[in-house]
């Protein structure tokens, strides 16, 4: 009887052992959510490269989802405006139409964050994206900081693009968007998913708003131009940390990303 | 016998169980170091919030310690130069002497990594700082990245500089050198420690060279100046991935980021 209550005692101890040891790896992978992604911008590559014309990147979008479940970018040959939203990840192709993107994707440039609201406002009545980035600036409590912000309601109208895809030797981006097209939305239900950056931010990404535009269905969208909004939620995520990933990659090494691209950047964006 | 057999056996299970689970605890410890801190350059604040007189900050160098064993800084009140070399930290502080900096310490700017040599090379006779910039640069694969530098060797000349601790209302960065201590070291064996980032990244880090000096006998050093270099080795190490943690504080979140700063910039670094 000793002996079997000795074995019983030590398979007790090596359960107990196992079940603290366990509870250790759960503690590390509950870490490395909290803090290394949920508050965290994730960036692949930079603004400048895709205004260059680098526009195959290594960065599958399965990957991309470890870092973030809202957010917004492009895909490898420029093939159409991406949106991360609700934990999916949507391509608006070049006919304005929306696809959920399979993990094996791949982007040249996405921004992604994991969505948590800190502040939010109801809007309505706001005549132009003019007048929204006015109204919305005006609430952020310091132009510091970067913002994801998402804006959720019925829009009057909205103006969106999106690009098709492009063939080596790839044009830059501003050579590439001639080829856009542009879609106008009326009476549309949908979400603006995008970022706020600071100015000091220009070299990597687009200082103030970027926003790309999906319907309630998730059936069409694009990157902003133009809106007019009856009324929405304005819901806005305050990201102290940057974490950037610049691609191992031919392309981006030889890329000249020293001149000045803000000219190039506004044609490009508005 | 057959009861204790099957003890015995449960028990080789149980501890079969808990060291399986043991290495998945290892593998996720070992991962977060891998993938998230060693090529990583992780960067407390912007320079920017500095030249503007943000000079404390909430993160403790205990912290910093997590994301890297080498780089560059300074510390709260603008109190020295700050150099991470070997796992340790040193403040240089205005009179030109080294100390450990204790893990309680706090810093309103600093730049680290894990310092992984990718490329090295011996070099002699090198007659000025300039011309060290130029023979390093040449041997960069891309501009597009960012570099951590380590320069270990026997100089003939090597001229630094420290700061001494600010009171409030703290003065511009611009203002505060003004009260800079110069140090000129002739045939001193040290290191010279610090990073290369690309243009793009102007507005949150030094575009171009930005080293820091520390003695063999870890005794003194500063913000380099200035040097003459006998022979030495350079090791780099490339790194693609820019982690930036902006302070949650009011004074970084008060201040005017928003011009210009590389006039200032010169000014203070040269």
């Amino acid at each position: 009887m000793q002996t079997r209550s000795n074995a019983v005692r030590l398979r007790a101890v090596a359960i107990a052992i196992a079940l603290a040891v366990l509870s250790t790896a759960w503690a590390f992978a509950a870490e490395a959510q909290s803090t290394e992604d949920r508050d965290v911008l994730f960036q692949v590559s930079t603004i400048g490269a895709l205004l260059e014309g680098v526009y195959d990147g290594p960065v599958t979008f399965g990957e991309l989802h470890r870092h973030g479940d809202f957010g917004l970018g492009t895909f490898n040959r420029l093939d159409g405006e991406m949106i991360g939203f609700g934990g999916d990840f949507y391509q608006i192709n070049a006919q304005g139409v929306a696809n959920r993107v399979p993990d094996r994707w791949q982007t040249p440039f996405a921004v992604v964050t994991f969505f948590d609201t800190d502040q939010s406002a109801v809007i309505d009545r706001v005549r132009t994206y003019d007048d929204l980035q006015q109204l919305i600036e005006k609430t952020l409590p310091t132009p510091n900081i970067c913002y994801a912000i998402k804006v959720t309601g019925q829009f009057d109208y909205v103006k969106a693009r999106s690009v098709p895809a492009q063939q080596r030797p790839y044009p830059k981006l501003v050579e590439a968007i001639k080829d856009q097209s542009v879609f106008e939305f009326r009476n549309v239900r949908g979400t603006l998913v995008g970022f706020w950056m600071p100015e000091y931010m220009k070299g990597v990404n687009v200082a103030g708003y970027h926003l790309h535009f999906l319907d309630e269905d998730r059936t069409s969208g694009g990157h902003l131009l133009e809106c007019r909004v009856r009324e929405a939620v304005v819901e806005i995520d305050y990201t102290r940390s940057f974490y950037m990933v610049l691609p191992e990659q031919a392309d981006f090494d030889a890329a000249d990303l020293r001149s000045d691209k803000e000219k190039e950047l506004h044609r490009v964006e508005k």
